[in-house]
């Protein structure tokens, strides 16, 4: 057994699993270690033998099964986990060593980290993985923070094992210390937009239209030949297809209607309402899960609450068509929010995030990738200095083309008593940004009234108090 | 000087100095004491000779003064400097002591807190105030957290400072440690909400009907003699007849629609996160402060970004009349969003709020205090268990009769490009809640296919997971 495996890798559950047939399939060689042996034993006893594999039974043996500086990979849950394996690792560590974090960290966790090892001598890469079981098994999105040398040491196995598209590879160095969670933070609560922003036009086309699992799924399909390719629509275009067995019906009429989630779009949402960034789709994306899961409470509201009750007498196809418009215009505003948030982050935390990477990491792999990337990709190169995504030239002719159907949608919905947050909420995010004046005025007063928080004026500089006069109406 | 003062105040900034003078009107002895000991003296020589007054130099002579077991009132920036001032203090204290933080601290800072002093035999309070400097002074809405015996001890003093209304006063024992501070936090969340659906109200008239300054007050005096009536309502009505002196256009219309914020907002956001609460109409609210403080931005975008630019065209009193039920359904569900958000938090973390006891705390003293909590205070008076305020037979009946005009000023502002963010994502909320089945079966379907994650079915329990199968059509 050679006592030079090029990596390590820490945790054995799916994910970790097929990074390292990845891995080996790209030529590597790997030992690997999980706390529970025998899930080891199993994952080999699994393989046809293969010498550049080696399980260890302890954590001594595993790292001396690796080449020098070591490099490990932890693929373990997010939070405590995390901490307790790097206890165990860092007294088998030198320095020069480099650990790398697969998991969906907080990236203020690998911040401290990060801090934590380099006091050792000890680099340490937050690395985001997207890309689900499959991509990790034939090439994820790798989104790789910490040290840019420390970085380069391991770029040779991470590009050979990302998801490779016409541009090169999706891995690349994205930036300082917590850079790499931020950024996979951000793909998944844009990931929750993209799904509730589908869900929402599915909901419409069953709800008005009452199209069928068949015709949903050649909307999807057709869709996906479209400015909608991308992943999520291509499976969802699956999905409809798909058939229970055990009632013959569309599986999907059989799937209870409470979403989960592990909390990365919560942390988008968060992070954003710390650093002031708007990102209202994402949040919609959010809450819509939070409600989803409020199964009991709504079904005992339906029969209370009234709604308008009225069917949709349009054309069909002019409402497919629209939907089409809607879901594309609040996707672009979902994306225009996530690098809205990506720019701010990397400003505060100094990071020099680069927007046109980021959109390029994301092209392949990940969960969202998707033709559209492209576009987003070109806008930034244009324009490094974009302030926003919705004034890039092709964005903003696109949304002006696609604005009068993405209202009809909107009313529509409203008219019929159909939810749309996301879609709602994106139009309102896209009405709000296009608005030279917005009515804070009126509510800077109300602060300054009640609590003299002082105002700014339109037409000089420094900032006032005003004793408001009672009205005699009142 | 009376070495007896019956209550101590830490922090002489507005809000203490007139808690100190509220408090000495009602005939209590205070002893003050300031970082800056200049403040101390300013303020008494500002005030004609009160015996039940003294200044203190230091936390030692200012401790002395205080009657046993000492009762101290910290009115000092929520954060460190509340540690700092703990850390100064905890040497002079003794067991039986009762601190009472005043401040707009994190309820988890409250929880830490109260853990730390009960270590020592010291109570501490964590209370909500609010009503801004005018509430302080005269009357203002308190929420005390902690252990109820010590809050029983200072009940004397604060039931009688506190705003009086016709239930009583607006102060009352919330629950244990944090949750006097996590109310006041969903108060302020509520605030921003409401502020933000009066801004947009006034927005949706100003933009689509053009009304003058004097022509809104108008509206807003009207409104305020119906359900709407309210401070924030009142003061609106005020605001539109101040005159800026230096060009005698209306105020408000001089002021810069930049927002500021101080944080309180945002974190009831946060922890509905946290908690899976859906709170869309607060975030919304925050989300447009955030957004209006991206006023450069906007104005360079405003010429870029296409809109509908058509004029309203129907009945300009029918729209203002739609405006009002509008406001007021979104109203209701923000308040619904609100007590969703108590109801979980009192839940999670032990409290065991009474939701109908908040809503009287709410009826004066501070900033939303409303008619309209009376009808919140009975909805869950007569069904302590109440899911929702929504379904409140009251509240249902309203939002029944209201739903109608709330549909026709959503459409007409997406239709007339009109950005309502908050009234938007409050429909959305009303028209989700009240599905009995949501599109989150697609969702649930997303994740398994490329997660698997696992679904749940309609026809029978347990957790499932499908191979799904790619279309051949791709």
């Amino acid at each position: 057994m050679p006592k030079t495996h090029q990596i390590g890798l820490i945790g054995l559950a799916v994910m970790g699993q097929n990074l390292v047939l990845n891995m080996l399939a790209k030529g590597f060689s790997v030992a690997v270690y999980n706390r529970t042996f025998s899930k080891t034993e199993e994952f080999i006893a699994g393989l046809p033998p293969v010498t550049a594999l080696a399980g260890a039974r302890s954590i001594e043996e595993f790292v001396e099964l690796l080449a020098k500086p070591h490099k490990i990979m932890l693929m373990v849950k997010a939070g405590q986990p995390v901490d307790a394996i790097l206890n165990e690792l860092l007294p088998h560590l030198a320095p020069g060593d480099i650990v790398i974090d697969g998991g969906n960290s907080f990236f203020t966790d690998t911040q401290r980290r990060s801090r934590q090892l380099a006091d050792r001598g000890i680099h340490f890469i937050g690395m985001g993985v997207s890309g689900g079981e499959e991509g990790a098994l034939h090439g994820p999105s790798l989104m790789p923070g910490g040290e840019r040398f420390a970085y380069e040491a391991i770029a040779p196995i991470y590009t050979r094992i990302a998801a490779q598209v016409a541009d090169g590879p999706c891995c690349a160095y994205v930036g300082p210390d917590g850079a790499g969670h931020y950024v996979k933070m951000v793909h998944n609560g844009i990931e929750y937009g993209d799904m509730q922003l589908i869900s929402e036009a599915y909901y419409i086309l069953k709800k008005a239209l009452h199209l069928s699992a068949s015709e949903l799924h050649e909307v999807f399909a057709r869709w996906n030949q479209g400015v909608l390719n991308s992943y999520l629509i291509e499976i969802t275009g699956d999905i409809f297809l798909q058939q229970d067995e055990s009632t013959g019906k569309p599986l999907v009429e059989i799937i209870q209607d409470k979403a989960g989630q592990k909390g990365t779009g919560k942390w988008t949402s968060q992070s954003a309402l710390d650093l002031g960034v708007p990102v209202p789709t994402i949040t919609e994306a959010v809450f819509a899960r939070c409600m989803s899961a409020y199964k009991e409470e709504r079904v005992a509201a339906a029969p209370l609450l009234a709604g308008p009750e009225k069917p949709y007498q349009g054309d069909n196809q002019a409402l497919i068509d629209a939907i089409h418009d809607a879901l594309y215009a609040s996707k672009i505003c979902s994306y225009a929010q996530g690098f809205a948030l990506l720019k701010a982050a990397g400003e505060t935390y100094g990071w020099q995030l680069n927007s046109g990477d980021i959109a390029l990491l994301w092209r392949g792999g990940c969960i969202i990738r998707a033709q559209f990337l492209d576009r987003i990709k070109e806008a930034f190169t244009d324009n490094p200095e974009l302030a926003n995504l919705l004034v890039a030239p092709y964005f903003r002719d696109e949304l002006s083309r696609l604005q009068k159907n993405w209202r009809l949608v909107a009313t529509t919905c409203k008219e019929l008593g159909i939810p749309v947050p996301a879609i709602s909420a994106s139009l309102d995010y896209y009405d709000s940004y296009r608005q030279a004046v917005l009515p804070a005025n009126l509510l800077q007063a109300q602060r300054d009234y009640f609590g003299a928080h002082t105002y700014e004026r339109l037409d000089r500089p420094g900032t006032f108090h005003t004793q408001w006069q009672k009205s005699d109406l009142k």
